[in-house]
């Protein structure tokens, strides 16, 4: 939590953390500022003094919602740094944020660069920098030890946002499968009203369309992919293919919030129809496996522990697993789940069985996901729900919706 | 354009580029890999050589699409790296990285770093490179006189993705236009079937919805303001207003393609039913200057000149302009026009009359938008188009909207 910052800074060896760039669509000044709509911005965060934040002098009112020292880069004039440093453009711009940190009172000690932008005029920036303060260290969190750490527990504010990210999902999941089963079906194939397969790209646009229309947006794609695409997991389906009775559909939305926001994971196979017996009995396994993993939560646990039961369970089901064959394809291929907030992907992850980081915790918020993958078979089964843990170490879903592999159509 | 790299890089003593990121909203990498879908790679560019383009495992097939020489971050083995750093994991990236410098053919000269990421870890990493390799020099482009001066002329088949999101720009401008005229007017004001006032917000999210159904993005807002918003340039609109007759609607839109590709940017200016006398006229001012700079475009002129040529028309008129007053707020507040492609503001701009980049030649795709502004009496002017020139030198549109002021209702 960001209340863990001040201590995880401390540990270190940390004195001030420098986060630069837009305020949309960059996780870390996000972190920092609550999700304002400023296009650029320098934040400097030292522990037990207010945050200076340095900004465009027309997005003012937006900055001044974060409750930070404000200063606006229009009271640096342009052109006494440009004279002090003989017309250099480059040397101009170092002078000016060599001032800018003299009034946010850094002039030693090791600073932290956060933030996304163009790498090439920051490096010359801070590599210049560097020389003008000998005092200050400046360097990157390579391990992520600092801010992705602090991010790894959420707040309950974050986790009402994720919540809503979460009920935003199920809405669109129940308009795609309405959508699906209200459609004609000849010769096994959905069609649509001029007699036309419905195809999987029909289907992605509706998609983006009524995730925009609810006011979220989706920076990663939208995976919705039917038959030998839903055995592939990283496969995002293929926009042409037909969407056919009895096949599995594996659908996996994880929309955000507008801006570069708070992300929520969800999952759902789906066999339209009827399901074969392979399908449905392997459906069974990952079912299984799901509630049996599930049901065994509990925090103060390194999340790779779940990985290995996962595997132990799928194992004894007659599965080939990753924990047994690295490169497997048929059978269980990934990870049981990883943590979610600004980035889809975050920690807590299972992949490091020996890194305290990976414990869950009260406010830590993971995704769920077993599945098994048979490509060559033409199918492939995952679920997958987004849980967090609440201040008693009770895990909880953040919203509800049914796990059932087979959706009759509504013409029966 | 892209065949004017390799002279660029002469003229700034620069080796080679290494462009690094997402192949996704990352223009530097957009331009150079033609906008495939990959999550990150490391590309580097040297003058009469393949480039190397290195790239995860998965992302295989998106990055032959490039035709450069392609190297797997996978047959770098983490392991060696890790034990060769003696367990420092930051050191091993920066290992691993030096491996692929020698690999890619740089051990000595200029490189110049672009491309949009986390910058701590990225700055950390060059920082050590330059010690592994210390007869590399790592610099970013401050100044923008390579990449950027690049892509201040286009080429034919950049000229043709930009008229594209023309098209769709006027698609949906014509769609708001019909929406706009085809409601019911209740004491001036536009209402829904419901009877409630038709907003600037409801007119927003209709537009949004276009956009993605028409498979562009917006991610820059779009402007739709009317009133007194109207009437201050960076004004975005105000959710709440309700639309009314007879008031100027400045309804600015620079769709961009899906993922970080090419702009458009468009503007017009409405008053729905009627226009008053006063607004009608200063629309005249704007439409006739609008007229008179278009008519007089040439190349090899420097685009500040048609700025100054602007200011002499406007200030003949009687209004007050930017050249006069640099905080000026009612009359001619801005610039006409900025280079438009993967940015929505590049090279060539009408700011800095000694600089030879922004002189229009052949390739230049930029746009004219003169505009007026009166925030204190309720309304601002401006109409813009993108325009582009040919080899032969002549300016084009891309796309053709009529530039009307008065939009009568359906109903009369």
């Amino acid at each position: 939590m960001k209340s863990d910052l001040d201590q995880l800074m401390k540990a270190n060896s940390a004195d001030a953390l420098w986060i630069s760039g837009s305020a949309i669509n960059n996780p870390p000044m996000v972190y920092l500022t609550g999700g304002i709509h400023m296009t650029g911005g320098d934040l400097f965060y030292i522990p037990g003094r207010k945050p200076v934040f340095f900004h465009g002098a027309m997005e003012r009112d937006e900055a001044a919602k974060t409750g930070y020292r404000l200063i606006s880069y229009s009271s640096y004039d342009p052109k006494a740094f440009l004279a002090a440093a003989n017309g250099d453009r480059a040397e101009a711009i170092a002078l000016r944020y060599r001032q800018m940190m003299i009034d946010a009172g850094i002039t030693r000690g090791k600073v932290i660069l956060y933030g996304s932008r163009e790498v090439g005029p920051f490096y010359s920036l801070v590599k210049r920098l560097q020389e003008l303060l000998p005092e200050v260290e400046f360097s990157g969190d390579v391990t992520d030890t600092i801010m992705l750490e602090a991010r790894a527990t959420k707040s309950p504010d974050e986790i009402e946002r994720i919540r809503q990210m979460g009920k935003l999902t199920v809405r669109v999941v129940q308009n795609t499968l309405d959508f699906l089963v209200g459609h004609k079906v000849k010769n096994e194939t959905l069609v649509k009203t001029n007699g036309s397969p419905l195809t999987i790209g029909d289907v992605k646009t509706r998609i983006s369309l009524w995730i925009a229309e609810y006011g979220a947006e989706t920076p990663e794609k939208t995976i919705f992919a039917i038959g030998r695409d839903a055995g592939v997991p990283h496969s995002e389906g293929t926009a042409s293919d037909p969407i056919k009775l009895g096949q599995t559909i594996v659908y996996d939305i994880f929309p955000a919030e507008k801006g570069g926001g708070y992300f929520y994971d969800f999952t759902r196979t789906w066999s339209l129809g009827y399901a074969t017996d392979e399908v449905q009995k392997t459906y069974d396994d990952v079912f299984k496996t799901y509630n049996t993993v599930v049901s065994e939560l509990k925090q103060g646990v390194n999340f790779h522990d779940y990985q290995n039961r996962t595997c132990d369970l799928f194992e004894a089901m007659g599965h080939e697993t990753i924990r047994q064959n690295l490169k497997v394809e048929n059978g269980y291929v990934h990870s049981l789940g990883h943590g979610v907030g600004l980035n889809v992907h975050e920690k807590p992850a299972c992949g490091r069985p020996e890194d305290p980081t990976h414990i869950l915790k009260p406010g830590s918020v993971i995704t769920i996901e077993p599945g098994l993958y048979y490509p060559d078979r033409g199918y492939g089964i995952r679920l997958e729900d987004t849980y967090y843990i609440d201040e008693h170490g009770t895990f909880h879903t953040f919203v509800d919706f049914p796990l059932d592999l087979v959706m009759p159509m509504a013409g029966g």
